[in-house]
């Protein structure tokens, strides 16, 4: 049978497979491979006992089963609204004063990708511009390529986003005349997905002055996306940019319970500028008219009980050491001389490596073939690069996730990794010589 | 302090306020007031023990329990998707090979409301056309507009959508030259929301046969909303507008469980062309990269272990019951000499009324401030015409549902809408007369 095709939208054209559908492929195919790939928690860890428990507490009282199970509304459920205020209040040491908050600021979403996603339906019309770390999340990357926004890109370094840079670009904007398409600026500023590293003090407080210093016909507003914020082996915590916006006027700051509690539970939420809550909710009214009611309702449960935070507690545990031994079986799989260098992260699930400028990482390089043959799975760096105007898309990093891989696939990922790179490099050579 | 302005996208513009938060307000100001306004469901049938009993299977074992927790495929647990496309070939009585389909075209969503959302993103461009039912869902309304949908309505009667208006409509875009630009019809084919009517099955047919006809240069899709499928209380099951699909090339089949089991486990599913799914899905992966796993799990069992099954047919009785005892009130509180008429739908939750012409039911009406004086809430059926160019709007109807009142409130609602009628009427005639 002929068909005439069906007619796609201009955003559904703009709209591409995810990278991560590679990755899965790469899985699939390769199953005696030890993943540093995927963005996958650990499994040993889930709070099954705990999602358990909490699940049969609200459902065995009849009243809050029947409100759990019943609609909620699109905001999300506000006993847990108001735990959530407090909890990320708690985290920065202010009251809800200090940084005009209210429980009516707090938006509940199907994690925190449907923040991200609502956000750039809010505010990016095709053409608009959204500055982003380089490199960044990759899923923000599509979500922002499917929302017809032009990415500008800033590097970031040990410290986070550079600021020098951001303003640089900030004031380029002005000259072109083009900063009243500036729409927001996207940061992962604790243990960044992909590289670990987290924004310093002194850049926090700089980016939001020149978010408002540059708000000068309109607002530029600041997405912070705080998803490892909870999950932090070293080092003091940071206050959020949030903490800093005391007029809660630019500052929109993302958090999850993918990461911290359970990827299966999918919410997250959103504090946001108070007059951003009203049309975000029209939107997220068409998309769902509410999250997960249930969820919301067992997460509500998990915060008041302490589960959730002896939970977040034992997680930093697993995950330290899982980092610990990754970072020692990098150190002997890659003596210095081999000439690669790494992020030693403070948190978070990921670290990022940076090969020797003519070592391709890509998804048809030497390098990559050697890994698949010797059994370990990376994402390559070009992934993590958005495809904007100004980006920069080095072709020698990787991401190496320890989430999912338990100690010992670790120590044995680095091994692999270390031989796949001296293999490549020996072939390189021998290529160049003859 | 003065601040400068935020500016939100042209989509954000289009988007407004759903009007399901007047009736939330309207209900906060009236707490004594009786619902049949509010779309929610039965309260005391909501299947608390159920749910319970399968989450706590799922967790018991430890490699579900992980699977739940972990991050799952944006297309949908696997196995939830075997099941779903069991269950919805068994109700059309027909084979996967019948109709070219298979657990690939299935797809998992947030409530099939984002599915509504989804397609809509997938498939129209701002000014794109799509074909409605006069009157209709009244959420779908908001995302067709959000998504810059032109919309074009034809009415229905007790049959459904009206197949030779429908083919007038066609007939005139032709003309006009305007086919071009049509996506799709959207049908809710069983107990309709708001009417409570079903297209018959000679239309399910006729309206498949024109979406075929006018698909010259491209496809004209129809997408079947089918949430109601199961609260069927009397009268023979219809096969879907899809069993006659048969290359499985023009309908979309849209079913949630949020009537059927319980609105807070926000899950649905869709039934999709093939060629729609990749391009479904690319869209769904920036929105959240699958739906909530945990319940898609939870969903699992309780299909596997007949719990659903049971559920569905104890509230088919709940729900045929409620029926039952609006209808017989509704006609005590309306004698025949009122003019006053209403549906008597074989499944659903939904009542329409419709007024004599000269009474409006308007959300300022004196029907409105009557009713609200009574203690008694309604749709005002304006809420359910789309505003497009071809489409009427009657002033004088009304949606009036039976979810979630018990059956003694639908007694006593009836009485007090019959009050506020007999009271609207004979002030109207006073003023005519003076």
């Amino acid at each position: 049978m002929t068909r005439v095709p069906v007619i796609f939208s201009e955003q559904s054209q703009r709209t591409s497979d995810s990278p991560i559908n590679f990755f899965i492929q790469q899985a699939v195919e390769n199953p005696n491979s030890i993943s540093l790939a995927a963005g996958l928690v650990d499994y040993a860890s889930l709070p099954s006992d705990e999602v358990a428990e909490a699940v049969a507490s609200v459902l065995s009282r009849r009243q809050a089963a029947q409100q759990a199970l019943q609609y909620g509304v699109p905001q999300g459920h506000p006993p847990l609204r108001e735990k959530l205020l407090g909890r990320a209040l708690a985290l920065d040491g202010v009251t809800a004063r200090d940084v005009s908050l209210s429980v009516e600021d707090v938006v509940v979403t199907t994690g925190s990708q449907q923040l991200l996603y609502l956000l750039c339906e809010l505010l990016v019309n095709p053409g608009d511009l959204v500055i982003t770390e380089a490199p960044s999340y990759f899923v923000m990357q599509q979500t922002l390529e499917s929302a017809g926004a032009r990415s500008l890109s800033v590097p970031i370094d040990e410290q986070g986003m550079n600021p020098d840079a951001l303003e640089e670009v900030l004031l380029g904007l002005e000259r072109s005349g083009e900063l009243s398409r500036l729409r927001f600026i996207y940061v992962v500023d604790y243990f960044q997905n992909p590289t670990g590293l987290s924004l310093s003090l002194p850049r926090r407080k700089r980016i939001l002055e020149l978010a408002q210093r540059f708000s000068r016909q309109h607002r530029i507003l600041i997405l912070e996306d705080a998803a490892y914020r909870e999950l932090r082996y070293d080092g003091p915590d940071l206050p959020s940019i949030k903490s800093f916006d005391r007029d809660n006027a630019h500052v929109m700051l993302a958090y999850t319970f993918s990461k911290p509690l359970a990827p299966g539970l999918k919410t997250g939420f959103g504090l946001m500028p108070a007059e951003l809550v009203a049309p975000l909710l029209h939107i997220k009214g068409n998309h769902d008219f509410g999250s997960n009611n249930l969820t919301q309702h067992l997460i509500e449960r998990l915060l008041d009980n302490g589960s959730y935070d002896r939970h977040v507690a034992r997680l930093c545990e697993v995950y330290r050491q899982k980092r610990d031994v990754l970072l020692k079986a990098l150190a002997d799989a890659f003596p210095p001389a081999l000439g690669v260098r790494w992020t030693h992260p403070e948190g978070g699930l990921y670290v990022w490596m940076t090969f020797p400028e003519d070592v391709d990482t890509g998804t048809s390089s030497e390098l990559m073939k050697a890994a698949t043959r010797e059994g370990v799975l990376y994402v390559p760096g070009q992934f993590c690069y958005l495809t904007g105007e100004n980006c920069p898309s080095p072709s020698n990093e990787a991401r190496l996730s320890f989430g999912v891989a338990s100690p010992d696939q670790l120590k044995e990922a680095a091994r692999r990794l270390g031989r796949a790179y001296r293999s490549t490099i020996t072939q390189q050579r021998a290529l160049a010589v003859s």
